[in-house]
Protein backbone atom coordinates (compact mmCIF):
# COMPACT_ATOMS: atom_id res chain seq x y z
CA UNK A 1 0.00 0.00 0.00
CA UNK A 2 0.99 3.49 -0.02
CA UNK A 3 2.42 5.26 -2.53
CA UNK A 4 6.59 4.59 -4.72
CA UNK A 5 8.20 6.92 -6.80
CA UNK A 6 7.84 5.94 -10.87
CA UNK A 7 9.22 6.89 -14.25
CA UNK A 8 7.03 5.66 -16.81
CA UNK A 9 8.96 5.15 -19.72
CA UNK A 10 7.72 4.87 -23.87
CA UNK A 11 5.20 6.27 -26.14
CA UNK A 12 2.27 4.34 -25.59
CA UNK A 13 2.62 3.95 -21.47
CA UNK A 14 3.26 7.44 -21.22
CA UNK A 15 0.41 8.49 -23.71
CA UNK A 16 -2.10 5.84 -21.49
CA UNK A 17 -1.02 7.62 -18.48
CA UNK A 18 -1.92 10.86 -19.79
CA UNK A 19 -5.43 9.81 -20.77
CA UNK A 20 -6.37 7.68 -17.85
CA UNK A 21 -5.81 11.02 -15.61
CA UNK A 22 -3.05 10.19 -13.63
CA UNK A 23 -1.32 12.95 -12.34
CA UNK A 24 2.47 13.17 -14.15
CA UNK A 25 4.76 15.29 -12.89
CA UNK A 26 7.30 15.84 -15.37
CA UNK A 27 8.11 14.90 -18.84
CA UNK A 28 11.76 14.39 -20.66
CA UNK A 29 11.67 14.13 -24.21
CA UNK A 30 13.90 13.45 -26.95
CA UNK A 31 14.82 17.18 -28.61
CA UNK A 32 13.96 17.73 -32.03
CA UNK A 33 11.18 14.67 -31.96
CA UNK A 34 8.15 15.34 -34.32
CA UNK A 35 6.24 12.43 -34.92
CA UNK A 36 3.06 11.66 -34.26
CA UNK A 37 3.00 10.59 -30.57
CA UNK A 38 5.60 12.32 -29.34
CA UNK A 39 3.06 15.88 -30.73
CA UNK A 40 0.57 13.62 -28.97
CA UNK A 41 2.51 13.63 -25.88
CA UNK A 42 3.20 17.34 -26.38
CA UNK A 43 -0.53 18.47 -26.17
CA UNK A 44 -1.15 16.05 -23.28
CA UNK A 45 1.15 17.81 -21.27
CA UNK A 46 0.38 21.73 -22.08
CA UNK A 47 -3.16 20.22 -21.72
CA UNK A 48 -2.28 18.99 -17.90
CA UNK A 49 0.22 22.39 -17.31
CA UNK A 50 3.16 19.05 -16.63
CA UNK A 51 6.64 20.24 -17.22
CA UNK A 52 8.41 19.27 -20.32
CA UNK A 53 11.77 19.44 -20.50
CA UNK A 54 13.49 18.66 -24.02
CA UNK A 55 17.31 16.50 -23.61
CA UNK A 56 19.09 14.60 -25.45
CA UNK A 57 19.27 10.83 -26.64
CA UNK A 58 22.52 10.05 -24.01
CA UNK A 59 20.39 11.78 -21.12
CA UNK A 60 17.48 9.49 -21.55
CA UNK A 61 19.40 6.64 -21.81
CA UNK A 62 21.04 7.40 -18.60
CA UNK A 63 17.96 7.95 -16.86
CA UNK A 64 16.18 4.70 -18.54
CA UNK A 65 15.28 1.87 -16.26
CA UNK A 66 14.24 -0.25 -18.97
CA UNK A 67 16.39 0.73 -21.78
CA UNK A 68 13.44 1.39 -24.04
CA UNK A 69 12.33 4.54 -23.57
CA UNK A 70 11.70 5.22 -27.04
CA UNK A 71 12.29 8.79 -26.56
CA UNK A 72 10.12 9.52 -23.98
CA UNK A 73 10.37 9.28 -19.77
CA UNK A 74 7.89 10.87 -17.44
CA UNK A 75 7.90 11.25 -13.99
CA UNK A 76 4.68 10.04 -12.39
CA UNK A 77 2.93 11.40 -9.17
CA UNK A 78 2.93 7.20 -8.37
CA UNK A 79 1.14 4.10 -8.82
CA UNK A 80 -0.64 3.41 -6.22
CA UNK A 81 -1.50 -0.49 -4.80
CA UNK A 82 -4.88 -0.63 -4.45
CA UNK A 83 -6.66 -2.60 -1.31
CA UNK A 84 -8.87 -6.53 -1.83
CA UNK A 85 -12.07 -4.37 -1.23
CA UNK A 86 -11.29 -1.78 -3.83
CA UNK A 87 -11.27 -4.49 -6.33
CA UNK A 88 -14.83 -6.08 -5.33
CA UNK A 89 -16.07 -2.68 -5.44
CA UNK A 90 -15.56 -2.58 -8.79
CA UNK A 91 -17.06 -5.51 -9.67
CA UNK A 92 -20.32 -4.52 -7.31
CA UNK A 93 -20.02 -1.59 -9.31
CA UNK A 94 -20.20 -2.69 -13.04
CA UNK A 95 -22.99 -5.35 -12.01
CA UNK A 96 -20.72 -8.15 -12.59
CA UNK A 97 -19.49 -11.11 -10.53
CA UNK A 98 -16.36 -10.71 -9.67
CA UNK A 99 -13.27 -12.08 -11.70
CA UNK A 100 -9.55 -11.72 -10.21
CA UNK A 101 -6.11 -12.45 -11.20
CA UNK A 102 -4.00 -13.86 -7.81
CA UNK A 103 -0.35 -14.14 -8.43
CA UNK A 104 1.39 -16.67 -6.65
CA UNK A 105 4.60 -15.34 -6.66
CA UNK A 106 5.42 -14.34 -10.66
CA UNK A 107 8.56 -13.06 -10.62
CA UNK A 108 9.65 -11.72 -13.96
CA UNK A 109 8.50 -8.34 -14.55
CA UNK A 110 8.04 -8.94 -18.25
CA UNK A 111 5.69 -11.47 -17.26
CA UNK A 112 3.58 -9.68 -14.11
CA UNK A 113 3.40 -6.51 -16.91
CA UNK A 114 2.12 -8.82 -19.59
CA UNK A 115 -0.65 -10.16 -16.76
CA UNK A 116 -1.66 -7.59 -15.75
CA UNK A 117 -2.32 -6.34 -19.73
CA UNK A 118 -4.68 -9.25 -20.11
CA UNK A 119 -6.21 -9.10 -16.69
CA UNK A 120 -7.44 -5.19 -17.83
CA UNK A 121 -8.86 -6.84 -21.48
CA UNK A 122 -10.12 -9.79 -20.64
CA UNK A 123 -12.58 -7.63 -17.88
CA UNK A 124 -10.64 -8.49 -14.55
CA UNK A 125 -11.53 -6.28 -12.43
CA UNK A 126 -8.42 -6.55 -10.52
CA UNK A 127 -5.07 -8.42 -9.56
CA UNK A 128 -3.77 -9.84 -6.40
CA UNK A 129 0.12 -10.19 -5.41
CA UNK A 130 1.79 -11.11 -2.12
CA UNK A 131 4.22 -9.26 -0.50
CA UNK A 132 7.51 -11.46 -0.25
CA UNK A 133 9.50 -12.37 -2.79
CA UNK A 134 7.17 -11.80 -6.08
CA UNK A 135 7.92 -8.95 -8.38
CA UNK A 136 6.37 -5.39 -7.50
CA UNK A 137 5.22 -2.39 -9.84
CA UNK A 138 8.41 -1.97 -11.68
CA UNK A 139 9.13 0.22 -14.55
CA UNK A 140 9.05 -2.80 -16.85
CA UNK A 141 5.86 -3.91 -15.45
CA UNK A 142 4.55 -0.49 -15.97
CA UNK A 143 6.05 -0.61 -19.63
CA UNK A 144 5.29 -4.33 -20.75
CA UNK A 145 1.35 -3.55 -19.36
CA UNK A 146 1.06 -1.14 -21.92
CA UNK A 147 -1.00 1.38 -19.34
CA UNK A 148 -3.07 -1.34 -18.36
CA UNK A 149 -1.88 -0.50 -15.14
CA UNK A 150 -3.58 2.78 -15.16
CA UNK A 151 -6.41 1.17 -15.10
CA UNK A 152 -6.66 -2.33 -13.39
CA UNK A 153 -6.29 -1.67 -9.68
CA UNK A 154 -3.49 -4.14 -8.37
CA UNK A 155 -3.52 -5.15 -4.49
CA UNK A 156 -0.63 -6.17 -2.32
CA UNK A 157 -1.27 -8.80 0.34
CA UNK A 158 0.32 -10.58 2.91
CA UNK A 159 -0.77 -14.31 2.53
CA UNK A 160 -2.47 -15.29 -0.55
CA UNK A 161 -4.05 -18.72 0.67
CA UNK A 162 -5.37 -16.60 3.76
CA UNK A 163 -7.11 -14.01 1.34
CA UNK A 164 -8.17 -16.57 -1.19
CA UNK A 165 -10.26 -18.39 2.22
CA UNK A 166 -11.53 -14.65 3.40
CA UNK A 167 -12.62 -14.31 -0.28
CA UNK A 168 -14.02 -17.49 -0.88
CA UNK A 169 -16.28 -16.51 2.95
CA UNK A 170 -17.53 -14.09 0.24
CA UNK A 171 -18.94 -16.36 -2.22
CA UNK A 172 -15.72 -16.88 -4.53
CA UNK A 173 -14.52 -19.90 -6.34
CA UNK A 174 -10.35 -19.88 -7.31
CA UNK A 175 -9.26 -21.99 -9.84
CA UNK A 176 -5.80 -22.44 -9.80
CA UNK A 177 -3.46 -24.03 -13.08
CA UNK A 178 -2.07 -27.08 -13.15
CA UNK A 179 -0.59 -29.98 -15.35
CA UNK A 180 -2.47 -32.42 -13.34
CA UNK A 181 -6.13 -30.85 -13.48
CA UNK A 182 -9.46 -31.12 -15.04
CA UNK A 183 -9.25 -30.10 -18.84
CA UNK A 184 -10.40 -26.14 -18.51
CA UNK A 185 -13.15 -27.04 -21.02
CA UNK A 186 -14.87 -29.48 -18.71
CA UNK A 187 -14.56 -27.00 -15.89
CA UNK A 188 -17.42 -24.66 -14.94
CA UNK A 189 -15.35 -20.96 -14.77
CA UNK A 190 -18.66 -18.83 -14.40
CA UNK A 191 -19.60 -16.71 -11.54
CA UNK A 192 -17.61 -15.00 -9.39
CA UNK A 193 -13.93 -16.19 -9.65
CA UNK A 194 -10.38 -16.15 -9.16
CA UNK A 195 -7.77 -17.41 -11.33
CA UNK A 196 -4.55 -18.43 -9.47
CA UNK A 197 -1.29 -18.34 -11.96
CA UNK A 198 1.60 -19.59 -10.03
CA UNK A 199 5.53 -18.85 -10.20
CA UNK A 200 7.35 -19.18 -13.69
CA UNK A 201 9.47 -22.27 -12.36
CA UNK A 202 7.43 -23.99 -9.41
CA UNK A 203 4.05 -23.45 -10.25
CA UNK A 204 1.33 -22.73 -7.56
CA UNK A 205 2.28 -23.36 -4.23
CA UNK A 206 1.06 -26.21 -2.19
CA UNK A 207 -0.61 -23.81 0.65
CA UNK A 208 -2.46 -21.83 -2.05
CA UNK A 209 -3.45 -25.24 -3.91
CA UNK A 210 -5.02 -26.50 -1.54
CA UNK A 211 -7.59 -23.97 -1.17
CA UNK A 212 -8.44 -23.50 -4.61
CA UNK A 213 -11.83 -25.30 -5.65
CA UNK A 214 -10.64 -26.33 -9.06
CA UNK A 215 -7.42 -27.03 -10.42
CA UNK A 216 -7.04 -26.48 -14.08
CA UNK A 217 -5.21 -27.96 -16.83
CA UNK A 218 -4.64 -26.30 -20.71
CA UNK A 219 -4.13 -29.26 -22.97
CA UNK A 220 -0.77 -29.82 -24.00
CA UNK A 221 0.62 -31.73 -27.18
CA UNK A 222 4.21 -31.10 -27.35
CA UNK A 223 7.50 -32.32 -25.77
CA UNK A 224 7.94 -30.04 -22.94
CA UNK A 225 6.71 -29.01 -19.66
CA UNK A 226 4.52 -25.34 -19.85
CA UNK A 227 3.58 -22.58 -21.36
CA UNK A 228 5.38 -18.89 -20.57
CA UNK A 229 3.57 -17.66 -16.88
CA UNK A 230 2.06 -15.04 -18.65
CA UNK A 231 0.93 -17.21 -22.06
CA UNK A 232 -0.85 -19.90 -19.70
CA UNK A 233 -2.37 -16.61 -17.40
CA UNK A 234 -3.86 -15.66 -21.08
CA UNK A 235 -5.50 -18.88 -21.88
CA UNK A 236 -7.09 -19.41 -19.06
CA UNK A 237 -8.44 -16.03 -18.78
CA UNK A 238 -9.87 -16.71 -22.23
CA UNK A 239 -11.85 -19.74 -20.96
CA UNK A 240 -13.38 -17.63 -18.33
CA UNK A 241 -13.93 -15.01 -21.10
CA UNK A 242 -15.60 -17.77 -23.11
CA UNK A 243 -18.12 -18.95 -20.53
CA UNK A 244 -18.96 -16.00 -19.38
CA UNK A 245 -19.84 -14.91 -23.02
CA UNK A 246 -21.65 -17.80 -23.58
CA UNK B 1 18.82 -22.58 -43.87
CA UNK B 2 22.08 -23.20 -42.73
CA UNK B 3 23.99 -23.16 -39.11
CA UNK B 4 24.24 -20.88 -36.36
CA UNK B 5 27.02 -20.84 -33.90
CA UNK B 6 24.91 -21.00 -30.49
CA UNK B 7 24.92 -20.89 -26.73
CA UNK B 8 22.29 -22.47 -24.47
CA UNK B 9 21.47 -20.71 -20.97
CA UNK B 10 19.92 -22.14 -18.13
CA UNK B 11 19.17 -25.33 -16.50
CA UNK B 12 15.82 -26.12 -18.43
CA UNK B 13 17.07 -25.37 -21.64
CA UNK B 14 20.21 -27.06 -21.25
CA UNK B 15 18.93 -30.08 -19.96
CA UNK B 16 15.88 -29.75 -22.84
CA UNK B 17 18.59 -29.70 -25.29
CA UNK B 18 20.61 -33.00 -24.08
CA UNK B 19 17.32 -34.72 -23.74
CA UNK B 20 15.95 -33.90 -27.84
CA UNK B 21 19.40 -35.49 -29.04
CA UNK B 22 20.63 -32.15 -29.83
CA UNK B 23 24.70 -32.57 -29.90
CA UNK B 24 26.24 -30.12 -27.73
CA UNK B 25 29.91 -29.34 -27.88
CA UNK B 26 30.84 -27.97 -24.68
CA UNK B 27 29.09 -27.15 -21.03
CA UNK B 28 30.07 -24.45 -18.40
CA UNK B 29 28.99 -25.37 -15.00
CA UNK B 30 29.46 -23.33 -12.08
CA UNK B 31 32.03 -25.03 -9.97
CA UNK B 32 30.89 -26.02 -6.42
CA UNK B 33 27.18 -27.02 -7.50
CA UNK B 34 25.71 -29.71 -6.21
CA UNK B 35 21.51 -29.22 -6.87
CA UNK B 36 19.13 -32.04 -8.64
CA UNK B 37 18.91 -29.63 -12.12
CA UNK B 38 22.48 -29.66 -12.31
CA UNK B 39 23.22 -33.03 -11.47
CA UNK B 40 21.11 -34.67 -14.42
CA UNK B 41 23.07 -32.13 -16.73
CA UNK B 42 26.65 -33.53 -15.36
CA UNK B 43 24.62 -36.81 -15.80
CA UNK B 44 23.37 -36.18 -19.82
CA UNK B 45 26.75 -34.84 -20.13
CA UNK B 46 28.34 -37.89 -19.21
CA UNK B 47 26.22 -40.14 -21.32
CA UNK B 48 27.21 -37.79 -24.56
CA UNK B 49 30.63 -37.41 -24.20
CA UNK B 50 30.21 -33.48 -24.21
CA UNK B 51 33.22 -31.76 -22.24
CA UNK B 52 32.63 -30.21 -19.11
CA UNK B 53 34.23 -27.27 -17.70
CA UNK B 54 33.78 -25.84 -14.30
CA UNK B 55 34.32 -22.49 -14.09
CA UNK B 56 33.23 -19.12 -11.72
CA UNK B 57 30.44 -17.44 -11.65
CA UNK B 58 32.42 -14.82 -13.04
CA UNK B 59 33.10 -16.39 -15.79
CA UNK B 60 29.77 -17.36 -16.65
CA UNK B 61 28.06 -13.85 -16.30
CA UNK B 62 30.94 -12.77 -18.82
CA UNK B 63 29.87 -15.21 -21.39
CA UNK B 64 26.29 -15.47 -20.87
CA UNK B 65 24.04 -13.25 -23.35
CA UNK B 66 20.81 -13.49 -21.55
CA UNK B 67 22.61 -12.50 -18.50
CA UNK B 68 20.21 -15.62 -16.83
CA UNK B 69 22.29 -18.72 -17.25
CA UNK B 70 21.33 -20.09 -13.79
CA UNK B 71 24.85 -21.45 -13.32
CA UNK B 72 24.77 -23.06 -16.79
CA UNK B 73 26.49 -22.44 -19.90
CA UNK B 74 26.28 -25.20 -23.59
CA UNK B 75 27.40 -24.50 -26.85
CA UNK B 76 25.50 -26.29 -28.93
CA UNK B 77 26.12 -27.23 -32.42
CA UNK B 78 23.45 -25.27 -33.81
CA UNK B 79 19.67 -24.31 -34.24
CA UNK B 80 19.10 -25.34 -37.99
CA UNK B 81 16.35 -23.52 -39.75
CA UNK B 82 13.69 -25.79 -41.48
CA UNK B 83 12.25 -25.78 -44.39
CA UNK B 84 8.47 -25.39 -44.82
CA UNK B 85 8.69 -28.74 -46.62
CA UNK B 86 9.98 -30.55 -43.77
CA UNK B 87 7.12 -28.78 -41.48
CA UNK B 88 4.34 -30.01 -43.49
CA UNK B 89 6.14 -33.40 -43.30
CA UNK B 90 5.73 -33.49 -39.66
CA UNK B 91 2.12 -33.01 -40.12
CA UNK B 92 1.60 -35.68 -42.93
CA UNK B 93 3.41 -38.21 -40.79
CA UNK B 94 1.44 -37.52 -38.01
CA UNK B 95 -1.57 -37.79 -39.96
CA UNK B 96 -2.76 -34.58 -38.39
CA UNK B 97 -3.99 -31.41 -40.53
CA UNK B 98 -1.27 -29.06 -40.99
CA UNK B 99 -1.00 -26.51 -38.06
CA UNK B 100 1.29 -23.52 -38.29
CA UNK B 101 2.50 -20.77 -36.74
CA UNK B 102 3.51 -17.77 -39.42
CA UNK B 103 4.90 -14.29 -37.29
CA UNK B 104 4.61 -11.39 -39.36
CA UNK B 105 7.72 -9.65 -37.86
CA UNK B 106 7.84 -10.14 -34.21
CA UNK B 107 10.81 -8.41 -32.97
CA UNK B 108 11.10 -9.22 -29.21
CA UNK B 109 12.90 -12.58 -28.57
CA UNK B 110 11.58 -12.55 -25.60
CA UNK B 111 7.85 -12.90 -27.61
CA UNK B 112 9.37 -15.57 -30.21
CA UNK B 113 11.04 -17.81 -27.76
CA UNK B 114 6.93 -17.77 -25.90
CA UNK B 115 5.45 -18.20 -28.70
CA UNK B 116 8.05 -20.98 -29.97
CA UNK B 117 7.29 -22.74 -26.59
CA UNK B 118 3.08 -22.16 -27.22
CA UNK B 119 3.12 -23.21 -30.93
CA UNK B 120 5.36 -26.61 -29.27
CA UNK B 121 2.26 -27.42 -26.61
CA UNK B 122 -0.52 -26.09 -28.69
CA UNK B 123 0.67 -29.39 -30.67
CA UNK B 124 1.58 -27.18 -34.19
CA UNK B 125 4.56 -28.62 -36.92
CA UNK B 126 6.01 -26.03 -36.87
CA UNK B 127 6.52 -21.75 -37.19
CA UNK B 128 7.26 -19.80 -40.19
CA UNK B 129 9.03 -16.04 -39.77
CA UNK B 130 10.78 -13.85 -42.35
CA UNK B 131 13.96 -12.74 -42.98
CA UNK B 132 14.14 -9.50 -42.76
CA UNK B 133 13.88 -7.25 -40.00
CA UNK B 134 12.27 -9.70 -37.48
CA UNK B 135 14.55 -11.46 -34.77
CA UNK B 136 15.76 -14.62 -35.46
CA UNK B 137 16.80 -17.49 -32.87
CA UNK B 138 19.29 -15.91 -30.53
CA UNK B 139 20.14 -16.94 -26.91
CA UNK B 140 17.25 -15.23 -25.52
CA UNK B 141 15.07 -16.87 -27.87
CA UNK B 142 16.20 -20.29 -26.80
CA UNK B 143 16.06 -19.84 -23.85
CA UNK B 144 12.67 -18.41 -23.45
CA UNK B 145 11.22 -21.18 -25.71
CA UNK B 146 12.18 -23.48 -22.67
CA UNK B 147 13.50 -26.14 -24.92
CA UNK B 148 10.84 -25.72 -27.27
CA UNK B 149 13.30 -24.79 -30.23
CA UNK B 150 14.98 -28.24 -29.76
CA UNK B 151 11.49 -29.70 -30.94
CA UNK B 152 9.13 -27.41 -33.49
CA UNK B 153 10.57 -26.30 -36.59
CA UNK B 154 11.44 -23.01 -37.71
CA UNK B 155 11.57 -21.97 -41.02
CA UNK B 156 12.72 -18.18 -42.44
CA UNK B 157 10.94 -17.19 -45.86
CA UNK B 158 11.76 -14.39 -47.87
CA UNK B 159 8.43 -13.52 -48.77
CA UNK B 160 5.50 -14.56 -46.12
CA UNK B 161 2.77 -12.83 -48.11
CA UNK B 162 4.02 -15.16 -51.40
CA UNK B 163 4.29 -18.22 -48.57
CA UNK B 164 1.43 -17.67 -47.21
CA UNK B 165 0.07 -18.07 -51.25
CA UNK B 166 2.08 -20.99 -52.36
CA UNK B 167 0.33 -22.59 -48.87
CA UNK B 168 -3.12 -22.13 -49.68
CA UNK B 169 -2.51 -23.40 -53.57
CA UNK B 170 -1.89 -26.86 -51.36
CA UNK B 171 -5.33 -26.26 -48.95
CA UNK B 172 -4.33 -24.49 -45.85
CA UNK B 173 -6.76 -21.74 -44.47
CA UNK B 174 -4.88 -18.77 -43.10
CA UNK B 175 -6.47 -16.69 -40.11
CA UNK B 176 -4.78 -13.82 -39.04
CA UNK B 177 -5.44 -11.59 -35.98
CA UNK B 178 -6.69 -8.24 -36.23
CA UNK B 179 -9.21 -5.55 -33.61
CA UNK B 180 -11.32 -5.27 -36.97
CA UNK B 181 -12.07 -9.12 -37.16
CA UNK B 182 -14.78 -11.68 -36.68
CA UNK B 183 -14.88 -12.55 -33.34
CA UNK B 184 -12.50 -15.80 -32.81
CA UNK B 185 -15.34 -18.41 -31.38
CA UNK B 186 -17.98 -17.56 -34.01
CA UNK B 187 -14.69 -18.99 -37.21
CA UNK B 188 -14.12 -22.60 -38.09
CA UNK B 189 -10.73 -23.09 -37.25
CA UNK B 190 -10.58 -26.19 -38.16
CA UNK B 191 -8.65 -28.11 -40.99
CA UNK B 192 -5.44 -27.09 -42.32
CA UNK B 193 -4.82 -23.84 -40.91
CA UNK B 194 -1.80 -21.52 -40.47
CA UNK B 195 -2.53 -18.92 -37.15
CA UNK B 196 -0.58 -15.41 -38.35
CA UNK B 197 0.40 -13.11 -35.83
CA UNK B 198 1.46 -9.77 -36.31
CA UNK B 199 4.72 -7.25 -35.36
CA UNK B 200 4.61 -6.19 -31.34
CA UNK B 201 3.37 -2.34 -32.32
CA UNK B 202 2.14 -2.35 -35.98
CA UNK B 203 0.12 -5.44 -36.01
CA UNK B 204 -0.33 -7.71 -39.13
CA UNK B 205 1.19 -6.00 -42.42
CA UNK B 206 -1.43 -4.98 -44.85
CA UNK B 207 -0.16 -7.57 -47.84
CA UNK B 208 -0.48 -10.22 -45.31
CA UNK B 209 -3.59 -9.92 -43.93
CA UNK B 210 -4.72 -9.17 -47.70
CA UNK B 211 -3.84 -12.73 -48.25
CA UNK B 212 -5.59 -14.42 -44.90
CA UNK B 213 -8.49 -15.70 -45.74
CA UNK B 214 -10.06 -14.89 -42.24
CA UNK B 215 -9.46 -12.23 -39.49
CA UNK B 216 -9.87 -13.18 -36.16
CA UNK B 217 -10.66 -11.14 -32.79
CA UNK B 218 -9.63 -11.58 -28.83
CA UNK B 219 -13.17 -10.37 -27.33
CA UNK B 220 -11.37 -7.26 -25.18
CA UNK B 221 -13.09 -5.14 -22.01
CA UNK B 222 -10.52 -3.29 -21.18
CA UNK B 223 -9.67 0.19 -21.33
CA UNK B 224 -6.12 -0.44 -23.38
CA UNK B 225 -5.66 -1.14 -27.52
CA UNK B 226 -3.98 -4.58 -27.30
CA UNK B 227 -2.83 -8.21 -25.92
CA UNK B 228 1.14 -8.84 -25.68
CA UNK B 229 1.51 -10.66 -28.84
CA UNK B 230 2.58 -13.93 -27.57
CA UNK B 231 -0.44 -13.59 -25.02
CA UNK B 232 -2.24 -13.39 -28.13
CA UNK B 233 -0.71 -16.11 -30.02
CA UNK B 234 -1.82 -18.17 -26.98
CA UNK B 235 -5.09 -17.40 -26.83
CA UNK B 236 -5.65 -17.61 -30.58
CA UNK B 237 -3.85 -20.67 -31.00
CA UNK B 238 -6.23 -22.11 -27.77
CA UNK B 239 -9.47 -21.48 -29.56
CA UNK B 240 -8.16 -23.29 -32.44
CA UNK B 241 -7.06 -25.95 -29.64
CA UNK B 242 -9.95 -26.35 -28.75
CA UNK B 243 -12.12 -26.32 -31.81
CA UNK B 244 -10.03 -29.30 -32.93
CA UNK B 245 -10.72 -31.31 -29.83
CA UNK B 246 -14.08 -30.84 -29.26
Amino acid sequence: MGYQEFTIEGRNAVIEAFRSGKTIDKVFILDGCQDGPVMTIKREAKKHDTLMKFVTKERLDQMSETGRHQGVIAYAAAYEYAEVEDILKRAEEAGEAPFLFLLDNIEDPHNLGAIIRTANLAGAHGVIIPKNRAVGLTATVARTSAGALNYTPVAKVTNLAKTIEELKEKGMWFVCADMDGTRMYDLDLKGPIGLVIGNEGSGVGRLVKEKCDMVASIPMKGDIDSLNASVAAGVLAYEIVRQRLA
